[in-house]
């Protein structure tokens, strides 16, 4: 269609960097695309702590369950949702902010996956590669630790960037009709269309792993969600001041 | 730097669209784009409503606060983040699904932003204008019942798209200093630089108003803090199946 939308068509996400490093320049340039991203009522709540310290990098890496690309990418950022310069601002003016909405939450964790994602594009569009790390999240009170969080500052997430040392697949994403639905939901069809997108996945597998990994996204999605998802998370958030009424 | 960044730095929200309409193509495009953004653990866990009735599209400016251009714009997107469709992964293979994580919330929502600024960017590249509309929230069990959406699956923010009948000025964003920070979280010097930003914004706005705004990005923020946020949001989301634990 054009270069940008070839561009949003051709993510995959890249573990494996080279060496080459990436400049200040460029990371301070990836940094501001993502400021331009939307932002709700003009709130700019996403901060970007930039870790280059080895020692952060290790904990980082053993704290995201062991990603070892975590401590050995050219640049990790993790991508907070920050609501503290908000309880500045209201300060300079005398104001006690009413913080602990789960709105605020919402906008905050929004604001921080618009931004990065601008991130990510911008990265893309200058030949090197990224992936999210979620993982952070494993150990997210050991993260603000290490990080010297304050209060109303939550990780959401962490990016790696480096220029690609892999060439990964796409990954085939669901069928439009799942995820595309006229003035009302109705997911009448969708058995049907995911057991076709359930064949398409199990050969994606199977030739990517030279017939090793036999599964289909309903599997591996049922295989997930029987575990808890990090079941400290509510009472961290509300710990941090989010989450609370 | 490149003609990506250029159209990313170049974002302004746009509310005022030609009559022009965007064809089911360009819309099934954006929406292809929107997929191929990352997602936690391949969940893939948004879905659109593309809002076409006309009763739909008023009720949903109303509940909006009455944003005429949610009515009348071309196209408008409600994003929501959807867990349902992981209930029938998992019924398929006669598994429970662990519902009720605020990890899972926290993977939903973002989900949801990611792809959503891809189809922000996407339109963008087409010369299409956009505005994300997080009014939605405010009758947010409203629109669940507009739009029949089952537990689950709960709106994160709707938007407008159509070729542009404006052309705003673009926002300056907070100093990059504020935003970017290395190894560890320092806002000491964050007050200071807000001074400065405050400065920079009051004039943006007399510049833009005539004269008319007189106001500081410090002030607007405070104004708007001491008000609750939403405060219907938390029961909300748990009677949708979230946030439970």
């Amino acid at each position: 269609m054009n270069p940008t939308i070839d561009l949003l068509n051709n993510h995959r996400s890249i573990r494996t960097f080279k060496e080459q490093a990436v400049s200040q320049e460029i990371i301070n340039t990836l940094v501001t695309s993502g400021q331009a991203a939307a932002t709700s009522s003009f709130i700019q709540a996403c901060t970007v702590i930039q870790v280059e310290n080895p020692q952060k990098r290790e904990k980082l890496a053993e704290y995201a369950g062991n990603q070892k690309y975590v401590q050995s990418a050219p640049v990790f950022l993790v991508f907070c949702a920050d609501m503290n310069r908000h309880e500045i601002a209201c300060n300079m003016h005398n104001e006690q902010m009413k913080s602990g909405f789960t709105e605020q939450f919402i906008t905050a964790t929004v604001d921080c996956a618009l931004f990065a994602q601008n991130v990510a594009i911008a990265a893309e569009s200058l030949d090197l590669g990224v992936v999210y790390i979620g993982g952070i999240r494993n150990k997210i009170s050991d993260v603000c630790d290490l990080l010297d969080l304050p209060k109303l500052v939550y990780p959401v997430f962490g990016m790696c960037i480096g220029y690609p040392d892999q060439e990964p697949e796409i990954k085939p994403r669901l069928p439009l009709p799942i995820v595309l639905k006229k003035d009302s939901y109705s997911n009448i069809q969708d058995s049907e269309l995911l057991a076709d997108y359930d064949k398409a996945i199990r050969d994606y597998y199977l030739s990517r792993s030279g017939g090793n990994k036999d599964m289909s996204w309903s599997e591996q999605i049922a295989g997930m969600l029987v575990k808890e998802a990090r079941p400290h998370m509510l009472d961290f958030l509300q710990e941090r001041g989010y989450l609370l009424k």
